[in-house]
């Protein structure tokens, strides 16, 4: 009998869940995306992806490999059990290996989604791409750019997991030791995510509009409710001089933060996504944050990485899902 | 022939060369520590440093494993050239491992000494105890705050080495973003290097006493060329409350550092070892740093580990270059 040569992926986040079926090549074959069952119970979310599972299975249309599941939240790297997602407080403490195992009797290997979204890149994206261009890449660092800020690190091949699973939190690292730091929903102060995200960029130009002295701002005419990241992009797109600034600060606490993941963690790639990376890009904004950790960085090696964003986009966490599948079944499994 | 069950090792300083005949529990047998030939030619180094190899194997009275070197600066990792060393610029491109493994027919294993220092801890001295009391460390983040702040990071066994061997150097992360950030020896600002070394820690001092406003101090009493980090300490211990305010800048810049240390490699166990260390070991100040970083922790995960300080000392480096030459024969090497 044949090795089967799909896998399904999932991607669970904190409101959607996506299931795909994905070759060896990191192709997608088939995906879908459906709304998680909000407020439900337990029993209700088990349910509800289990029969996404098992319709992505079908979709396959010939046995699997196995299953590959990204979750927005920490997850034990052997048992695959869910710990305290905050935004899918319901599964915690859900075994999803053991589960899934039982229910599907194929293999199924789970991880967090920023960790994967980093192996995703390193297989199948950015990594794939500098490799195939002869420049194969050893240490990567992904950093997702979002509604909040998340990051995953591949070394050689695997996935850096720490003790806990818990590692590249590069969000809740500080980039602003100042008096006038803010208060970041971790409850610290100065981190990244409270600068950078874009519930963060959303919040600063509030806040600088509520201050005063910005009526001539095109965010100004916006109702309080409209000044989001968007707006704060669109605006700088048309050189807003206080859109300008708010992401000025954006990129500078980027380039802190990255300056500080270089020097630690030495990577020759570093990728950033989400949709407030894809804001920067539309800017060319990432040419000012590399610069900025070049000026920094202590040595000519720790200058020696390529800065990118995401070749992935929206489906890096279900590609990482599907190259957990395949690296961990090994190439001939 | 039954296998040889002692290591030559040398830690390479930028003043002193160690040597050490050391057994495969981590044992010191025999040690020895001779001046470089300060301003000597390459020549005249690597003369040096062959003939205190020849003596350690001479002490060894048998045969020896293999022989591990702590350098201080980059090291390639798979070659075990040094790469631009700061303190040892005359060495630049040398290949240790070629070299000595000709010179002496045994296998030679060379590393960055505060990656060494980070494996000797985690085979031989915090990380093997905590494993003996039946927790068995995973991740291990080492720092040495010493002339320097550097660092290593050991996980599951190995040295984490990035893309070149240059990971963990968190005396180069940004601590303070303030306009008063001091300037580092790196040429950046508000390094934690420049607010927490030995070197940090007397120019700090050196510039309260400049400014004026503490004649009562202790310190102010001393010669400029007398306040060191040293005298800084012994002031603290008499309740100084300049000296006391300096270290207490000290505790806050390292909790700042390993705050984000902790949630980017996610360790359960940080070592402090370095001359800095002993001085707040002597403080209580260790539990101080513990508490900050628990503070500002983003969850029960990250919060899990394990603060301590190095149970090597100065054999830290010695002793991690010969768990290194252990590690790379096998277990029945």
């Amino acid at each position: 009998m044949s090795t089967p040569q799909v896998a399904v992926a999932m991607d669970w986040g904190g409101t959607w869940t996506r299931t795909a079926v994905i070759d060896r090549q990191g192709d997608i074959l088939w995906q879908s995306r459906a709304p998680n069952p909000q407020g439900g119970s337990k029993e209700e979310y088990l349910t509800n992806a289990e029969r996404l599972l098992a319709t992505a299975i079908e979709q396959a249309g010939g046995p699997v490999a196995g299953i590959g599941a990204a979750l927005a939240g920490p997850v034990e790297p052997t048992t695959g059990t869910f710990y305290q997602p905050p935004n899918l407080m319901v599964l915690d403490g859900v075994s999803f290996k053991a589960l899934w195992e039982k229910a599907f009797d194929v293999p199924v290997f789970v991880g967090n989604d920023a960790n994967l979204a980093a192996f995703g890149e390193y297989y199948f994206g950015a990594g794939k791409e500098s490799a195939d261009n002869g420049r194969p890449v050893k240490t990567l660092f992904y950093v997702t750019v979002s509604t909040g800020v998340g990051g995953g690190v591949v070394d050689r091949g695997s996935v850096f997991l720490g003790a806990n699973g818990l590692t590249a939190e590069i969000g809740h690292t500080l980039v602003d030791t100042t008096d006038a730091a803010l208060v970041c929903q971790c409850g610290s102060r100065g981190c990244l995510e409270a600068m950078a995200s874009g519930t963060g960029i959303g919040r600063i130009a509030r806040a600088k509009l509520a201050s005063g002295g910005f009526s001539d701002s095109a965010l100004a005419s916006l109702g309080a409710d409209q000044v989001d990241s968007e707006a704060v992009f669109a605006a700088a797109e048309q050189h807003d001089p206080l859109a300008v600034s708010i992401l000025d600060g954006v990129v500078s606490a980027l380039a802190i933060g990255l300056t500080n993941v270089v020097h630690l963690f030495n990577p020759d790639m570093v990728v950033l996504g989400g949709g407030v990376t894809d804001g920067l890009v539309k800017l060319d904004l990432l040419s000012q944050i590399h610069r900025q950790i070049l000026d920094r960085a202590m040595s000519e090696l720790h200058k020696d990485f390529q800065l990118t964003s995401s070749r992935l986009g929206d489906s890096v966490g279900l590609t990482g899902a599907a190259a957990l599948v395949w690296d961990q079944l090994g190439a001939g499994g």
